[in-house]
């Protein structure tokens, strides 16, 4: 199929989603399916498009592989997932490699801004080594067609990075959820690399943007608690950022779903982001890029810690361990009488690009049932 | 030695101290010598006085023993070392064996505030179990005499905890430093006990802690580097709170000064201050207190991490093994002609509650021959 058709084909098949995303400059709100689809793409490394070659696949893929394979797998997973949100999770291009870090992005994201769906992205490493810095990666970002990206909250205090953000997902539309936000998504710049002389490696979540988010998680929860229709349990929440916490290092095969096939590339310093989701108490999965061969999920202290997987295919990968994508879906409780509530389960799984998108790692993050406030244990001693 | 006749002494002696300190409510300064000297006491447990039976000594000390044994060991400390100021990071008083928890300060705070020397005080985990609740506490010691403690930072944002502040320390009056910080002291509030369902244990610095710190160090650094008399470096920094953070854990015999006789009890969680006192850059040691039978330095990443030993007798401890405290000496450097300038190095010991106030482990934490950038090592991968 040649890049014009499936556009084409794209803009057809989801005029009808235009209608539940309510155009990219509304509020997000579930399907009248009760469903929220979030489709994540990670580590895009987009450069210069049909000239930019792929990095470790089969030999017998190198040949006729480009950018534009990244293109078409994201126009694939648009047509077999609908995604009512596309999330970009950072290396969305490679700066490095791209003539002109503007149109890399136009490029990049052309797939997305064609379907109609509202799509946001992050920043990760890689994204300020072209034409643009990361200020301006992320300003250009932000005026893109159908992006619900923004370059940092209303200011109470300055914030560290770029792309800090948070988007509410309204029920259904004439639910008594429809004027309440069911999940809330948080967006975070994870930085690039540490600027201190004495701390080696990638960048970290700041004290500044912790604040922030554990204020808006504070807001989000106390409006949700209040009335109309006031909740005894706040709404759940997702994060998504570029690098991988510290405690993503604390799985292994026995517990976690996916494969770990490399070092956990986190910053070489705790700066305690876990700590404040932890205590926020709402946000029950995370989701990161930035490791191509990690593509796991564990759960620690109530919190999912999730890769992608990587995506594009000028980045470094696996030759012959299929580029890959994650899908979370979260679906709201159902009266008996067939009215939607708010959110039930929240679910994930992978889709590899092969010839039938296979899905594979399919599991539960959360679920309203499984959910309650386990018992506080103090053992302090002194 | 009776308590009227030792108060009295102590009025009499520091006398010529006064001068230097320019009283409680004034700007701390170096002394005439060069010298700026910090008695650190660490969990004094006070609970009733002569009533409250000590812990933990042998059993030739056990009849004679109580509370009167702390205050007796802080008047011959004061008399030994002669501080400019005195710092108690927290436990300072036991709630949970006090009758009234305004007197137990009273009495606790008693020695530091007859000898005429500034001081200030951090809450433990311990101080607010009695009548007074934590805010209470630090609102009580905010109005002894004497005290530089305050309760709270002027607030850019809501602050978590009580007890949060910081000192300047200026240069000998009348050198050209004289109207420089060239000491700056931080005191938070490290929390008390974890009041997160998922996580047991201790508090631990929040962000809005954490970025009222970044902010004041920022601050500080700027006006050190700017006219009249701009420096290169920053001034150095001390901070001291009462729980240890979980890096104190990195160190074993081989590497720190002192001896580990018991588990690091941090939180149990990374909450990233360590990462953020890296970060700002300034700080060199950091002094707590909360596991009484451990006194070790070490340093990590440029900051020396240091207890200050048990002080309390009402407090757990080793029996035969002395109570002891932390002394901190910061020297100024000096001209060929003799003129005072900015700091020149930190030093360390603790003294033991023996009968000749034995001082031990004496070492060097930051000389400003030794410091300087170290080159940055970005080894990041993807």
């Amino acid at each position: 199929m040649n890049y014009t058709a499936a556009l084409a084909i794209l803009c057809c098949l989801f005029i009808c989603r235009l209608k539940e995303a309510e155009g990219a400059d509304k509020k997000l709100r579930f399907g009248e399916n009760g469903e929220f689809r979030i489709l994540q793409v990670a580590d895009m490394h987009f450069a210069d498009g049909k000239t930019t070659r792929c990095l470790d696949v089969l030999p017998s893929q190198y040949r006729s592989c480009s950018d534009l394979n990244t293109t078409s797998f994201i126009q694939r997973m648009i047509l077999a997932e609908k995604p009512h949100l596309i999330v970009f999770t950072g290396d969305n291009i490679f700066g490095f490699d791209s003539s002109d870090s503007a149109k890399s992005m136009d490029k990049a994201f052309a797939p997305a801004i064609a379907s109609n769906i509202p799509w946001v992205a992050i920043l990760g490493n890689h994204d300020q080594e072209g034409s643009l810095s990361r200020e301006g990666v992320m300003k250009y970002i932000v005026t893109m067609k159908n992006t619900l990206s923004k370059l940092n909250p209303p200011q109470v205090h300055l914030i560290d990075g770029f792309g800090n953000y948070n988007l509410q997902v309204g029920g259904v539309e004439g639910s008594s959820f429809e004027n309440k936000s069911v999940l809330n998504l948080y967006f975070l710049d994870s930085g690039d690399y540490s600027k201190v002389p004495f701390i080696p490696g990638y960048g970290w979540i700041k004290p500044s943007q912790q604040l922030w988010f554990q204020r808006t998680s504070q807001k989000l929860q106390k409006e949700y608690k209040r009335a109309p229709l006031p909740q005894k349990q706040s709404a759940p929440g997702l994060a998504y950022f570029h690098i991988p916490l510290p405690e993503y290092a604390s799985f292994d095969s026995s517990n976690f779903t996916g494969v770990k096939q490399e070092p956990i590339s986190s910053a070489s310093v705790n700066s305690g982001f876990f700590t404040t989701l932890v205590e926020a108490g709402d946000v029950k999965a995370v989701f990161t890029g930035h490791d191509h061969v990690n593509d796991f999920c564990g759960q620690l202290t109530g919190i999912h810690l999730c890769y992608a997987g990587g995506f594009g295919y000028h980045a470094y990968g696996k030759a012959g361990w299929s580029r890959r994508a994650r899908v979370v879906v979260a679906n709201l409780e159902k009266t008996e009488n067939g009215a939607w509530l708010d959110v039930k389960s929240i679910k994930t799984w992978k889709r590899l690009d092969d010839q039938h998108l296979t899905g594979i790692d399919a599991q539960v993050l959360w679920s309203k049932s499984f959910s309650g406030n386990r018992r506080k244990r103090d053992d302090g001693g002194s």
